[in-house]
């Protein structure tokens, strides 16, 4: 067990020319050594960066002896001098390129075995193999830099809430299982044979009841967990920001949020963001983008041409319009060269979605070129033309069908034309609230509503007497914030009076002994004292993603479940003791086909 | 669903002389009512604290209408002119009580029933009541202040640690189980049928690995889980103040500790902490006070009296020591009053720590009085005496046994006598580090060493040799904070070679197979260049128990389990669907009788 000889002085990457003549203390890693010229170099790194370490028998000559035995991830502590480097061994790309630290004194704190790849960034590695040697995979700076991002975040966003009055406050992990919506993660409780606890998909009821509780100003940085087949970039365990105030309106809220928002990316990016963001109601968003989480970094905006092409000849459109259906186009800027080949690509997208067929117009240098052109007649050719404001150069693309398709198609088909189109500056951070959403969707499976946000959310005041007349045309005091077309956070106004809520659950299709099972303790307390009250949560991991711009949010959390919810590195889950099951008052039900355990 | 027509500008309890005159509108809740001389007075109260507002039919009619129908914990938003109140109505109690607000406008944003028990400080209401309704139990402002003091402690870690160069990292809560120790909660996968996840502990082995991942220095406050019997004051969750360092040694670490804490102390509560703490080895603090969590705020010190009392004809004496054992006591000062009953009390308390008898000398008006002056001569009584610093008005008590039955007798009793005799400041605050703790224990039944703190701490260089020779006299490079008698803390260097570790598991009965497959990844990570680390965990909810002054740690937790582990607010944890578990791939197995729910 070796002892710690030196103090640590300094770290690796702070070192400049003004350090020039100390004796300093670094302790890190061997990123690589070189012998040149009688002297051995190595580059030293730890957290901050690399230092460049040269070894001479005339400086130390123990310390050279010893150095000759380092190898790459070797972990060292030296102590030597700081020398500016000579004249044309300056490595500008390195921050500490200007100096050099002649070694006296070496100590091998530990030897290290090569290791499966090499410690930098942009390796070309498998994830499978990052994740299994993870303490590997997070030492490269990429790495190193997405986790100091994260807790800058996270401590931005404390510091923010705290300075505006708001408590963080844990709320449980072991909670009860009310099945709705995502599947929960059960704990079976060893006290109680036969019950289980269940984590939290969120702290929702936990928040309402702190705000009858009368904290007014509720967050926590909670880690939430959803049982869900992991299709997706997501996480069984994921984390989030959780909000809730008191004695707020809709704008207050959100306007608290955009501050929030803006002094989190200056703290933990320097980005400066402007404020207000763009609020666009739900309605807009469908109309123009055909998504409710639109990428406002490009235009390639949806125009509906119903109006315009109701009359033509062409069967399809014609169907489709009567059907109470829609056209909507897209014009490509500058598309019309696009092969068959690519057209046929652009029409699979469409499909994925629903779509039935892509019309489509090709502006050439000779004239229009579609094979649609032919059921129009001028005035209507023209007119379409127009609306859709096409110019030599030109694709146009159309779809036909329920409203929900036609959105879903184009709205996915715009997005891949603007990464076809290299549209997209990654720079660009495009903020906006996407407001007004419908509060109930009617599911005809089921036969009964179904909550659009949760069943917690308050409908808007104007809205209210259409509960009984239509629900489904109940706006709800709901926001979303959408960043670069990624849903970064959601909220609401709540309801907070017992017999709204009571309403809320029976167009949800619950009966009263259900609502009373399930919820009966928030009725209650609904009953006491209750303020108006709203909220938000923001996806923690999404959020910081865009911030590093990284492609998967498990580059972004230190410890990350495969696609296959197994953690490869500690080899969870796992079977475990008879005797533990017996404790648990559980067994094993295998089911008739054993899975086999894939990653 | 009520609007919010006003915009709240001020909190109840901030409003001050200064104010007068102004236009406020605030939002709370009724504490009391009351009508008198024709005016209608409301004690609005928020989080901040209590205002006295007044409705008068000339300031406001309307207003003054609608007052008349409030009750208790209405929720209230009104507007009105802060005028001082009259001389001789000033409530120099109140921090508001130099002024009421004279209501223009009144809005009622919700009412409420008559809440089980009234909303004050101190209230005599059974805790299942209170942990029933929480949501109104938080409403009392001590209970607020609790967990605003938890909110200000866990800001004041946050800040220090940024500024300390500690980063947050998230590790995961889905993991492997590890059964040693104390029990998993266990988490079936549905991907992985048979297969389960456990709730983490603590994030040991996570923290440990983002050591060997060059993070440096790491802390997270973080939920642990044990589902232990919840016979003290435990819950089966529970949060720490988790922390590790790398390239620092335990003097540097322990230095900074004490930095941190101090910080701490004064964000949180104001109090000035003075550094460094006591550092007390683990055999003196056995050997003073039976005990390696001393309470430092009183003497009452443990004397061995061994060498006294090894020749004198008690055969009790002389037979333990013969046998190895050891004769302590401790003079209880000005007691020699004391009854018989009360002597047969402490001689109980003693019992239950293993003492089989409690010897005493009450030093009389008359002299001495002893049942065993008897077995002594001359000349061993006065050396006995002398020893105990004996004087007249003390009672001296006297355990014989081994060391462990002396310590845990005798601790107890100083405890019991520290009580009974008021010698405790309750506003004093006494830490110390108790360090040099021995690594291993000898287990007789299991036949194998047991580690103190855990099988990752590290020997102390000096005592590496004794790990071959007589591992039960090695000391650990581990350390306890204690506060007033209560461990807040406890942490170690920890080893960081394979070889070592691996001779550890060794010791621990371990074979290679089962530490490869339980800690095969560790002991894997250890060879890529693993740097010398060590850190801490603190209980939070100890800390800030203590720091509030609470009896309880479920005083300081939003939503406390029972001491059945069970929620008895949402009644978790609860049946779930035969549909859930055959997702989870488990049935239950109840017991033979059935365990009636108890909370």
């Amino acid at each position: 067990m070796k002892t710690l000889n030196l103090n640590r002085t300094h770290n690796c990457g702070e070192i400049r020319k003004s350090h020039e003549g100390q004796q300093i203390t670094l302790m890190g890693w061997v990123q690589r050594r070189r012998d040149h010229g009688g002297l051995i170099f190595i580059d030293l790194r730890d957290r901050s960066g690399l230092a460049q370490v040269v070894f001479s028998p005339e400086v130390g000559q123990e310390a050279f002896n010893l150095a000759e035995s380092v190898r790459n991830e070797y972990v060292l502590a030296l102590t030597g001098e700081v020398k500016a480097r000579p004249e044309g061994t300056i490595n500008e790309n390195l921050p500490t390129g200007e100096i050099e630290v002649y070694a006296r004194q070496l100590e091998i704190l530990n030897s290290a075995k090569t290791p499966p790849f090499y410690i930098e960034d942009n390796v070309d590695v498998d994830e499978l193999v990052r994740l299994k040697y993870r303490y590997l995979d997070l030492r490269r700076p990429e790495m190193q830099k997405n986790i100091m991002v994260r807790h800058k975040t996270t401590k931005a966003m404390r510091d923010f809430l705290d300075q505006a009055g708001f408590l963080e406050i844990e709320t449980p992990m072991l909670t009860r299982s009310t099945p709705e919506g995502a599947r929960d993660y059960l704990v079976p409780s060893r006290v109680h044979p036969g019950e289980f606890f269940a984590l939290p998909q969120s702290p929702q009821l936990y928040k309402q009841i702190l705000m009858v509780a009368g904290m007014e100003r509720y967050f926590q940085i909670v880690r939430c967990f959803r049982d869900e087949d992991l299709r997706a970039d997501r996480q069984p365990e994921f984390t989030q920001l959780d909000i809730e105030m008191s004695f707020m309106d809709m704008d207050q809220i959100l306007t608290l949020m955009e501050k929030m928002v803006a002094s989190i990316f200056l703290e933990a990016t320097g980005r400066e963001i402007t404020t207000p963001f763009r609020r666009i109601p739900y309605s807009e968003a469908m109309e123009r983008y055909g998504s409710d989480k639109p990428d406002l970094r490009f235009g390639l905006e949806l125009i509906n041409v119903t109006e315009k092409v109701k009359d033509v000849e062409f069967k399809v459109f014609a169907a489709v319009v009567k059907g109470g259906g829609q056209v909507k186009g897209i014009n490509a800027k500058g598309c019309a060269h696009f092969s068959r080949k690519e057209i046929d690509e652009l029409t699979k997208t469409a499909a994925i979605y629903g779509a039935k067929g892509l019309a489509y117009i090709q502006m050439t240098e000779e004239g229009p070129k579609s094979p649609i052109s032919k059921f129009f007649t001028e005035e209507q050719w023209t007119a379409l033309l127009s609306e859709m404001k096409a110019e030599k150069g030109d694709l146009l693309l159309f779809v036909a069908d329920k409203p929900s398709v036609v959105a879903a198609a184009l709205g996915n088909l715009r997005l891949e034309l603007a990464e076809r189109l290299n549209l997209i500056d990654s720079e660009e951070l495009q903020f906006a609230w996407v407001v007004d959403f419908p509060l109930l969707e009617y599911d005809e499976e089921e036969n009964r509503y179904i909550a659009i946000h949760h069943p917690f959310t308050a409908p808007k005041d104007e809205d209210k007497d259409l509960l009984d007349a239509d629900p489904s045309k109940v706006r709800a005091k709901a926001y979303d914030l959408v960043l670069n077309g990624v849903e970064i956070g959601g909220g609401s106004l709540r309801i907070y009076q017992r017999d709204i809520q009571e309403k809320m659950f029976a167009l949800l299709g619950l009966t009263e002994e259900e609502s009373k099972e399930k919820f009966g303790f928030l009725l209650e307390a609904f009953e006491y004292g209750t303020p108006p009250h709203g909220g938000i949560a923001f996806g923690l991991d999404r959020m910081i993603m865009l911030m590093t711009g990284r492609e998967t949010i498990r580059d972004v959390i230190a410890f990350p479940k495969t696609q296959s919810a197994s953690d490869i590195m500690v080899d969870g889950p796992s079977s475990v003791t008879t005797k533990q099951l017996k404790e648990l008052h559980i067994k094993i039900d295998m089911p008739p086909k054993k899975v086999g355990k894939t990653n």
